[in-house]
């Protein structure tokens, strides 16, 4: 589209009871069972300041959206207007990268439980990042 | 790292008057300059409902960014403690992917000017989320 793409290698995956799109809920925050973050030996050393009860941001590649879609229904439901993607929430989108908020409960390892996670079982994990905090706290 | 990897597909670019990486503030709400984001033509359908006044979150491909770096000093000061990569905004990741909250100020077709973008000029551009309210209101 612009010149050139970039290769996103996954550093893990999403374990979660959610295997089925129907009955994954919208958002993490709308009733999400816990979930495991299982990642790559390799990306080890980069986990090791990850706490339990703090509240991170994990970005996911969708790899069931669809890439093609411009204009969507917000939540799938026709009854609303039709709005560009960059306007919505919506999986599917040009690169369909998931943003999740999520409550870390316990780290063994190289395996994160999170609350909140509403990503489906299998789903790839690009990266981990903090909360910002005001300023004077960065 | 695990099975595969995805092709992301840039949707645009910064074009901003931050150029070197040693004036960048490090963080957008710190003192930047207004930027535009500058979309390909293809995904102009995608923008139609972005609003000056309203926030939203950009993710950028930080090109420029090491992607063999696990552990690093927070924002580059050796006097802080190393700490590992997912606990901290660094550029410098597997999967150096930005994160900004910017307030649109104005929209002219496929460009958008912003306030708060703390990306270098030329970065390039791969989604835009809207920022998430209370669940009422989605």
């Amino acid at each position: 589209m612009t010149d050139g793409t970039f290769a996103v290698e996954p550093i893990g995956c999403v374990e979660s009871p959610l295997v089925d799109l129907a009955e994954a809920p919208r958002q993490g925050d709308e009733g999400t069972p816990e979930s495991w973050l299982v990642f790559a030996p390799e990306v080890a050393e980069g986990l090791r300041d990850l706490r339990p009860g703090t509240d991170v941001l994990v970005l996911t590649w969708l790899d069931r959206a669809r890439r093609d879609v411009l204009v969507v229904h917000p939540r799938g439901d026709t009854s609303r207007p039709a709005t560009g993607v960059f306007s919505t929430r919506s999986p599917s989108r040009p690169n369909p990268i998931g943003l999740h908020r999520v409550t870390i409960v316990a780290v063994e390892g190289t395996r994160v439980r999170v609350r909140g996670m509403e990503a489906l079982d299998g789903t790839p994990i690009v990266d981990v990042k903090p909360v910002l905090g005001p300023i004077a706290e960065r």
